[in-house]
């Protein structure tokens, strides 16, 4: 994937204390000592509306720390709003074999906590629950401005940056419910946010970028945005006819087929396996698996 | 309903300013000026143990604010998990005609955001995009201690205190897509929750009380919290299975038969409808409903 990353703020833990700033070429520049007593981490940067400045101030600085150095945090630590959209490409509505035949008009929405995600780097999380602990690669999107009813062709107007997440599942309590896949979708460290946040500064950042998932190097999940059901304008808009959407928060955009549910037999997450995501211009999210 | 109501702990607006403090028989005894350095809110008063203190420190003096003077808060302004349960009493599962005649073995639960719930005294706003704003009374727990994995037995020692809720919903959006009631349970201001809360000192202020919704009076849910399918305690048990529950997490416990949804045809709330939802030991949260 050749698409350059235009810039990559971090949130990190680093000589004992949460930290953020710019990952250079060289290493990451902290800008906590300079930013942090306005800031508590990068969702107070995006509020300020100064996350180009943030990436800005680390131009011409000498790294602080190596990446191997630091624990990467997922990036927005407390966001208002952690919204994850369900079933939006094309194969996988084809998944759900429920009877139905019609792709149906809204997403599907569900929400996470942030205590279910863990940074880049770090392992995931198999609980001694369950043995379907399964990936889900997405682009997500971090929102800059507030709104309420924002039109489509505003939306982007509204997006501050781009993360990705792997949307770590523990497939059978999905369905441990008549509706709704709550439990499923919110055990602590199942799942990942980042590497990082990439400034959201033109259209083709998001409108049709390849995303990929791996297990172990093995290709699993590959598509482009551009075939989603339900575009990154549409959701936006969508989301903010209900909820009035502030700086912060995260949304999810959904997974591409080819989860580890897909397969016959499933083939779930096992301790040692590698899940990477990757998505042009953004970057790739690495975490392993752990045994609680 | 003569269960006294051992304590009020309150959240409200006044001069300007998000104040705390306890509701007496004279009046509301803001505790700011002591104790708001310490504390933003009645979360960080549960954070640190310190429910029981609060309510002490207002015993004899002298009320700074009459009721009608002050606008109350939802009491719990940021809690990291606000989780609903769905279906949860015995006539209410019946009320799903979807062609499955056996009670599940696990609650349904979905999560909101504290956006779309207002304070006691406060208008609940129906929105232009639909008309289906329906009331839900529920009884609603807060944590006080943090656990994972929590043994039904010890479950009531996680609880801080109680309050109630109106589980206020967009009836048609709920049903919006595939999977997930989300969209239809988080518009803005469409519920509410308090009146304030209570202190949990003793089982008997959940095993068995009284719940009872009005609409302008007139009785639309009355049930008992011993008839609940899922009890507190397995409630407790069971999200503390996937997730670590902490101070100021707000369980939201599932609402008796008779919303508005239940009538044919149904009855939505209208500009100018009142609800009150009333349970023995807590007190009634009252509302007003408006158009936005």
């Amino acid at each position: 994937m050749t698409k350059p990353i235009p810039a990559r703020a971090v949130a990190f833990h680093a000589n004992g204390a949460d930290r953020f700033g710019v990952l250079t070429d060289d290493g990451i520049v902290d800008l906590t000592p300079e930013y942090g007593s306005h800031f508590k981490g990068l969702k107070e940067v995006i509020e300020a509306g100064a996350l180009e400045e943030l990436i800005a101030a680390a131009e011409g600085r000498k790294a602080t720390f190596n990446e191997s150095d630091v624990r990467y945090l997922s990036p927005i630590a407390n966001p208002e709003k952690l919204i994850c959209i369900g079933v939006n490409f094309p194969d996988r509505n084809a998944e759900y074999k429920d009877g139905t035949t019609d792709a149906k008009s809204y997403p599907s929405m569900f929400i996470r906590f942030p205590r279910s995600f863990v940074g880049h780097g770090e392992n995931i999380v198999r609980p001694p629950e369950s043995p379907q602990l399964d990936y889900e690669g997405e682009v997500t999107i971090v929102i800059g401005k507030a709104g309420r009813r924002i039109a489509r062709e505003d939306a982007y107007d509204h997006i501050a940056a781009i993360t990705l997440c792997n949307e770590g599942t523990i497939r059978d309590w999905v369905r441990h419910a008549k509706f709704n896949v709550t439990q499923g979708k919110n055990w602590d460290a199942t799942g990942a946010i980042g590497p990082w946040l990439v400034p959201f500064r033109s259209a083709d950042q998001l409108d049709d970028i390849k995303l990929e998932t791996r297990v172990n190097g093995e290709v699993r999940q590959q598509d482009r945005t551009g075939r989603m059901m339900y575009d990154f304008r549409y959701i936006v808009n969508y989301i903010s006819t209900f909820t009035t959407l502030v700086p912060g928060d995260v949304i999810v955009c959904g997974t591409p087929t080819g989860a580890g549910a897909r397969f016959d037999p499933p083939i779930w997450l096992e301790p040692g396996d590698v899940i990477e995501v990757e998505a042009e211009g953004i970057g790739t999210l690495r975490n392993g698996v752990e045994d609680e």
